[in-house]
């Protein structure tokens, strides 16, 4: 045991004991090895520190207990859902406390009449959608992560998901949220009705604040009525260029797709190389196109979608007569970034630029990819214009991993001149930190502090992440 | 001309002399006859002071100009659209500089690629509407004042409006705003692609902040494609509490209506009176319902909107053949509340509640305007359950102006219990500011003042308003 582990030993001995009173010995986790669990989420080669404890906390007045003692210790707290954020967002701080929600994951209501459904933090986001449909409802946003996510890291980062293209992102299905702020109080933010604006849209900023404002212990959100059957149209190009000139098409046609996504050919291998769905293509890059507008008026966007496919020069487009099929390709598309993952580090880029300029950006990423000899598969959430260059490195090669992490920087550079974001869905986390401070102006960064110096006086909420201080 | 009057005239003629390099004197306002057309908005018996002057810019840097100017003076900053608000959050106050934006309302661009128009916030909703139409494409927030309201105005107060129920409101539509900040930068925030997480949402922190911290200069809205063709259901009620009943049943089936609004008989009789559309019905409860889904899927939906009519009781119900007829009863809709006000003060309340408790909401404003001796007219976003109970009081009397205001006050304590909000679309202005402290416990008005404190230091920006610091 070296000095430095001996000091965190002593004082999440300590902190345990003040806090053994509010919250049960066997949510109190100081075992190393319990501990080594939930150090990172899914962000590759993002540093993490050393935790004094791990909490997992039942209730929101556990939550608060937490936050008042590592207010008076200054202890950094840093909150985690399922830890499948690929921004380093959940990262471990030396000598911080985890506060895990995987104990809070109860949905407390759905409510058909008020359209809403209030749930703890830690509900996997796949769980709540399940649950709302028994009831005829729906909450849209879906992250490819859908299945293992939680709804608090969604709210967190403000996922978006493949839906979002037609019905958007987390942030606009946000109504309240209660939250333990930077100074200990448990609060509720937001509403419950249709409408409301009686005062600052704290709710709003508490979404994709990335923990760095306050801990979200419940989450109330608005629902939808069951989404109609969608129609898939599905479309092969030679090139992610051909595919994103159809992708411009389609927003120029003037159609509403509820999801349209890009997946290329290295993505579908290393799907089937996993799970042996024998969808390897014979096309270099898929198109997913859905319309889910009901009836003949729905029949006639799909041909409109196929025409649009065919006019940027698909090799091969039509729509799916059968349903087993589109599903699969849809869940090939939500498993291929854990396929990629089994072969490599995968550094996950998430920028989002204007529909018109789709097409050159994928021209620059490929070029990009080649100028630093950088592996560079494709998914993107094309309709969008939020693109997900997935830059594969072999294991153990040093390398490789510069190459890649200056491919990674010259491809920020290229969306923010195409007056894209650095981020269209993932959060800055510790990765685009440097992004942040290039997409935005220093008095802007300087508004960003002064926020976050108003709402965490003390400066323990996932202090270091975002933008430095 | 009495001491303070001398006063204020040589304050406002240094500021103006100051002014001067940076702005056009015909566009510096020192006239007291010109200044007294912009002391204050529509809501009745809201106080107002005297300002400086009236500046008129016509670009985001001559409002630069004259926020630094102020900063330096410690002068308020008061911004105002159409002057159309209900709240008094425009209101003149003593000392202050006006900035009025009916210099600046070019609409910058309309691109349909992207969806997405850019303008200056002296643009007339209507006027944006309409030239958004002409591109095929659609900005749905459509306040009842649309036709003379601006979307900076809109935007300051997160204005809602007819179509809010199934379209949501002026917040869900803005993607992006340039701001002079309360430090004097101009700076945008927000973006213009179609998703983008980087950093606090700020933009969305601006919208419904009333101009407290900080001055909008841009603004980017999202647009839609042009609107279905709508079917209008009407539906006659012997009292609103019956009409309320049948706002419930069409939350409980589902529906999902691109309208549902309530307007009672004294409204349509104010209208008639006015404009003689020979509108009065034989009901005393009008609900007029709007279904836009397109084909025989819309055609169900509006079978099912008038059966919820006829299980509430509906005196009378009927899909409008006569698409004259329908728009007629939905500009009658928008004319209530100036037609109203010409018979004297007219107090607007503004509340939302759950829809399940819209019928017992609409009985305990019937009794409290019973109990207060108070005439109350009602129009409502019903389907939202927001509610604007109108409170009428004659000319000169004093005794029913204070019994009308303690109905106000009543009606707001009943929402708040109910488990609604004491403002769905106006704002808080200086109206409902006894509403926000009762609505808000002490940490959230808390955090409201360091978050005001952190963007605005020198507190300046339309001070006084929305909460007491």
């Amino acid at each position: 045991m070296s000095a430095s582990t001996v000091e965190v030993f002593a004082h999440s001995t300590e902190l345990a004991d003040e806090l053994a009173s509010a919250i049960p010995a066997d949510r109190l986790v100081t075992d190393r090895d319990v501990i080594a669990t939930y150090l990172h989420d899914e962000a590759e080669w993002a540093p993490y520190g050393a935790p004094l404890l791990v909490v997992r906390p039942r209730s929101a007045e556990e939550v608060q207990s937490v936050v008042r003692a590592c207010i008076v210790r200054h202890v950094p707290v840093v909150t985690r859902g399922a830890g499948t954020g690929l921004s380093g967002g959940a990262n471990a701080i030396d000598g911080c406390v985890i506060v895990s929600f995987d104990k809070m994951n109860t949905i407390k209501e759905i409510n058909s009449l008020e359209r809403l459904a209030v749930v703890e933090p830690g509900v996997v986001n796949d769980d709540l959608r399940a649950a709302c449909a028994e009831e005829g409802l729906w909450y849209p946003p879906d992250p490819s992560s859908a299945a293992w996510s939680t709804i608090g890291g969604n709210v967190a980062t403000n996922a978006g998901g493949l839906c979002c293209v037609k019905y958007g992102v987390t942030r606009d299905y946000v109504l309240g949220v209660q939250v333990v702020t930077g100074t200990g109080e448990l609060v509720r933010l937001g509403r419950r009705t249709a409408k409301g604006v009686a005062g600052y849209d704290l709710a709003g900023l508490m979404v994709g604040s990335e923990g760095t404002l306050g801990v979200i212990t419940e989450i109330t959100v608005k629902l939808r009525p069951l989404q109609e059957p969608q129609r898939t149209i599905v479309g092969y190009f030679d090139s992610t260029v051909d595919a994103g000139h159809a992708v411009r098409a389609v927003a120029e046609d003037g159609l509403t797709p509820s999801a349209l996504e890009l997946i290329d050919r290295q993505c579908l291998v290393a799907v089937d190389a996993w799970k042996n769905m024998g969808l390897s293509a014979d096309a270099n890059v898929l198109l997913l196109g859905r319309i889910d507008t009901p009836g003949a008026v729905g029949d006639i966007e799909a041909e409109r979608m196929l025409a649009c496919y065919k006019r940027a020069g698909a090799t091969w487009s039509a729509q799916s007569t059968n349903q087993q099929e589109a599903d699969a390709l849809f869940l090939a598309r939500r498993l291929a970034y854990p396929a990629l993952e089994r072969l490599g580090p995968v550094l996950t880029e998430d920028i989002c630029v204007p529909k018109a300029v789709v097409p050159e950006m994928l021209t620059r990423i490929e070029e990009i990819g080649l100028r630093y000899d950088t592996h560079i598969a494709s998914i993107a959430h094309a309709g969008d214009g939020n693109l997900h260059p997935l830059l594969i490195t072999p294991n153990d090669d040093e390398d490789a991993r510069i190459r890649a992490q200056a491919a990674f920087a010259e491809i920020i550079d290229a969306a923010i001149r195409y007056g894209g974001t650095v981020t269209g869905e993932h959060g800055i986390g510790l990765l685009k930190m440097d992004g942040l401070a290039q997409e935005l102006v220093p008095p802007v960064m300087d508004m960003h502090r002064a926020v976050k110096g108003a709402l965490d006086p003390h400066g323990i909420m996932n202090p270091g992440k975002v933008f430095r201080l």
